[in-house]
């Protein structure tokens, strides 16, 4: 499948200028531990054939509010649906590579890629579209809060024990906020 | 009581960069609405006699890891325990005007400050101590997850409803990712 996503470059990014023992610091400081690696491979199979509606629920909240659509917007200042449509497909498939991945070198050095991809320094080339140069930091922090309370619902939905979904939910947490600190990278340069 | 914190200049900081209506996009990016503005006060409440404790909490986490200890330390890199107490009464204020405040232009200039302590502009300058030069912007907003996750217990105690203590929760999150993406200002300058 992965292979099948334009612009999904998984096993072709550059290594990571994030080091292994500054990713474990950052583990640490998470709490993120095996149970969690066990709670997203759960995750994983729960959200597996949910993911449209996921998007659904977080396109929809993206597209009613102007400032988070603004990056998603062509040289014309309209949303560009080639571009929403085409980082959906990636953001579909970052559902299952956060909770099926291994957190090695690899998933590390997309993870760059991912934050590049925000920044002037990769924005718009991967789907060579004319849009704004970069997304703001500031919404990408403040995106942590729906991106991870939005998806209980769906955790719920599972069925199981209401001590799994919890322990999935802050799996799920835990990992969304470790990402959101390694995309802010070349946002803060040498203070990172 | 505030007159009395050591470098607590809540009514001197010189006005945010940030303007209201970014303010008040980052708001609506975390769902923070007047029902979150009620449960804070309630959370006020119930942490106002257990900000010791809570501080206890955060500071065994911090202290327990190298790396997070590492802006503390001193010139000869061991802790620098007046630099520790210090900022430790700043913080309880913290978790007072989280909750307590008006987030208001005022709030929003005290936020700036903030930010601005944990960075090259204005890091040890407040108690007047030789240390590193900023706090990495990955630590500060990774520690959004112990921060947010640990306060729950204390919020429990109150021993109010289960939707209660749960609706202080979430404020409280959003609360802090907000924060935390207002101090990522002066780290990602034009980015922001
Ligand atoms: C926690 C918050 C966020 C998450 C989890 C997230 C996740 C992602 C993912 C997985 C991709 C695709 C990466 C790939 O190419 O494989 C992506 C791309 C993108 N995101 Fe985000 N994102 C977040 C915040 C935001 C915000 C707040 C905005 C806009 C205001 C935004 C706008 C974009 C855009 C425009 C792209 C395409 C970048 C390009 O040109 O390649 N993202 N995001
Ligand atoms: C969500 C995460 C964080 C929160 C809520 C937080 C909160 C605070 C607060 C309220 C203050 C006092 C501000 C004042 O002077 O009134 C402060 C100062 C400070 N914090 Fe943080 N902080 C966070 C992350 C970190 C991290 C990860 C570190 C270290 C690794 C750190 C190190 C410091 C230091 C060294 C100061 C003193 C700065 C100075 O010299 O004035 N903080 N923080």
């Amino acid at each position: 499948m992965a292979t099948t996503i334009p612009g999904y470059d998984y096993d072709a990014a550059a290594p990571s200028p994030v080091s292994a023992e500054e990713l474990q610091q950052l583990r640490e400081n998470v709490l993120f531990g095996p149970d969690d690696e066990v709670a997203l491979k759960q995750a994983g199979d729960v959200l597996s054939d949910q993911v449209e509606d996921v998007l659904d629920v977080w396109y929809d909240f993206v597209g009613s509010h102007r400032h988070l659509l603004h990056p998603f917007t062509g040289a014309d200042g309209e949303p560009h649906d080639d571009y929403l449509a085409r980082v959906r497909t990636r953001f579909g498939q970052w559902i299952r590579d956060t909770c099926e991945r291994p957190y090695d070198a690899r998933w590390l050095a997309y993870q760059e890629e991912i934050a590049l991809r925000h920044t002037p320094a990769r924005k718009n080339r991967t789907d060579a579209v004319e849009s704004t140069s970069y997304v703001p930091l500031r919404h990408v922090i403040t995106l942590i809060y729906p991106i991870t309370a939005t998806i209980r619902p769906f955790l719920e939905k599972s069925g199981l024990p209401a001590e799994t979904v919890e322990a999935m939910h802050e799996a799920w947490r835990k990992s969304v906020i470790l990402q959101v600190a390694l995309w802010s990278r070349p946002y803060a340069a040498q203070l990172w």
